[in-house]
């Protein structure tokens, strides 16, 4: 293994990074934007604060202290280009809209030609390919009539033909700043100060405006033509999905996460048949961005607390344990729909107050929200839908008072 | 919003760390071994680099910085506590059979007592909790008989009873570097180096032996009695399963993922319901730990290549784009099972070579192997398949060579 005796803490901007990529965030062609180089084979292109592939760039580190890497390693980006191309749209171009996510991510190595002639080495921060994918509660909508089979959206086999997108986060910290309506100074030194002390040239380059954070990655599933997404002659179908482990993956009965994302993917199909198209928003923020550890001091907590799990103590249990009720930041997420130059939803998936208000916010409209169906429901989840509901969810039913909330029980631990 | 101007970069040890609780990895019992200080409400007790929550430390500083979280909040941990005791056992007490958790992770509240009482904010990291799940495939199980309704681990809903817990990850350096066979400096430079200079305390603070890496959690699910797990009389079941996004949420027909997953939890109630126990423990590793964008350029390359997609060429060209096969390193892998006192599995649900040498390398003994049966493989999986059992994997069944591996083909971008 070839490890250099140099360690290379931090720098200072005047000294080796002249041949960094110039980078105006939001300018409206990728050439004056600049590619985001994060790359660590050339430190002297680097114009970025942390590296690729979100919390994996642990693991590729363990595979370069291994041996298993060499530190030197460029992919090599034959045919990975993605399957369809998506935008741009005016969006990619206003350093407002779009503060998370590289727009010309999926593109770079057609979009920055020039600077791989000159031997920088850009990496995607956003693939895009197709799949099939079969999902129980999917085929039992085919087998009820509640879909159908039109050998294009939904094969013979009962498989959905899905677009897919993976998108990193790229940060560009003056804009995630102004959506937190702090300085970018401010959110530079806590983002260091409060995470041990990551990445000292949050503090040292303030020269270097984009961060790519050690975080989750986001999902996009895309139903029926992606050119339809950004059509406003044709209807949309959006559910934002926040990852919920438990519930996604093995059908935990606390909370509505999958029955809701696969009501979200029924309904994004149907419109997708209906000469439409559907959207599912994956989100790697497990219980509510704090974490699976938390999630589950607060499942313990709301479960022993005097008088059981009520929906009346639903938020509060959290806020003991984690300070707050959530952490998933919904400022951040309309990039996403930006991104794909959503301008109208015409059905949102989603009871949340807080997408639904960061969604209109940045400038998107929505028609109609679409509540999950009480069938739908599981037993032991009457507890957050109606702690949810009574703090602002949208229903179009009522919601419950003081007193009424606190005869909504779940089951205790031992049950 | 209290954001003082002092940052504090890095700093000696023998200046202002004299109180940080001392820390003796492996030691037998609680208080000998130390508690794990990684919070940030009191550096001086600090004997950690990083903080908790893995990957969501990032969000947590967001909630920091916007206001949302007041910098100096402590857990309220009332009512918290494990619905369930796992342990001790001995494998805690070896500083080499464990490296990768905090085997007292969920108990610090009540082993460390002492601590609190001084003001030390010493944090879980580890919960466990009990659950409810629900999945079409265990229904189907049970209506067709495989799985029967026994009003103890199948309740009369259908709802299947698990523990589960969610383990965040606690590296002891000295130990991570002797299972990758590098020196620990070298494992320190790597890891700081080449995640762009993440925590430069790897670097400055040697004294320092715990790293809370910004990576996902684990997730464990047990069946049938707890207590039976590490008890040599009963019968265990055990699936590994590495997270796949794709398939275990939205059914993706390219790879075995979920079927295999939901095999493994049939397989593991049967287990528990003939007396034993069965354990899946899920690791958050998304596409072999390289990421979801990595793995969609994979599959574009895989789709588009000469030739089309072919077993014969299945991880070549992972290697092409990612510089490696795979980046899961099961080598700290089997941590979690020595955290659950396993000395003996009778059912292994999973044909990794990678993850059956781990295992039995690291002591625990495997009676059987178990393939994903024939019919639960989708159709466009086959190329996975015959290209793992071909590089090791382990099948009853004849693995193919070079010229049938060629044979075998998926679909391509456009099908």
């Amino acid at each position: 293994m070839a490890i250099t005796s140099h360690v290379l803490l931090t720098s200072h901007p005047a000294s080796i990074f002249k041949q960094a990529a110039p980078l105006n965030w939001g300018e409206s062609t990728p050439i004056l934007r600049g590619p985001v180089v994060a790359s660590l084979t050339k430190r002297e292109h680097r114009n970025s604060i942390g590296t690729h592939s979100g919390s994996y760039t642990v693991y590729r580190a363990l595979a370069n202290a291994s041996g298993a890497l060499t530190m030197d390693h460029k992919p090599d980006l034959t045919n990975t280009s993605p399957f369809t191309n998506i935008g741009p749209f005016p969006s990619w171009g206003d350093p407002e809209k779009i503060v998370s996510l590289d727009p010309w991510g999926a593109q770079v190595a057609d979009v920055f030609k020039s600077f791989y002639e000159k031997g920088y080495d850009i990496r995607p921060t956003i693939a895009i390919t197709t799949a099939h994918i079969n999902m129980p509660e999917i085929n039992q909508a085919i087998d009820s009539g509640r879909l159908h089979i039109d050998n294009k959206i939904i094969t013979k086999n009962k498989d959905v033909v899905v677009t897919k997108a993976a998108i990193d986060p790229v940060w560009y910290l003056p804009g995630i700043a102004k959506r937190f309506h702090v300085s970018e100074g401010d959110l530079r030194r806590v983002l260091f100060d409060q995470t041990g002390g990551m990445f000292p040239e949050l503090i040292t380059r303030k020269d270097l405006k984009i961060l790519l954070p050690p975080i989750g990655s986001t999902s996009v599933y895309m139903f029926g033509n992606v050119e339809h997404i950004s059509d406003l002659s044709k209807k949309l179908t959006v559910r934002i999905h926040d990852e919920c482990n438990g519930s996604d993956v093995f059908g935990s009965d606390i909370c509505t996460c999958r029955p809701y994302l696969t009501h979200g993917i029924e309904e994004s199909i149907r419109t997708a048949q209906e000469g439409g198209s559907g959207v599912i928003v994956y989100f790697r923020k497990e219980g509510r961005a704090l974490g699976e550890v938390t999630k589950f001091l607060v499942y313990n907590a709301r479960k022993r607390q005097e008088g059981g799990d009520s929906a009346a103590t639903y938020f509060h249990r959290t806020e003991c344990v984690a300070g707050v009720q959530d952490m998933r930041f919904q400022q951040l997420m309309p990039d996403v729909l930006h991104w794909l130059g959503i301008k109208r939803i015409d059905n949102l998936v989603s009871m949340s107050d807080m997408k639904y208000n960061a969604i209109i916010e940045s400038g998107i409209e929505v028609i109609r929200r679409v509540s999950i169906p009480d069938e739908l429901i599981p037993q032991d989840a009457q507890v957050e839908m109606e702690a949810k509901k009574a703090a602002g969810y949208y229903t179009e039913g009522k919601t419950k008072d003081a007193t009424e909330l606190k005869k909504v029980k779940g089951r205790n631990l031992n049950e």
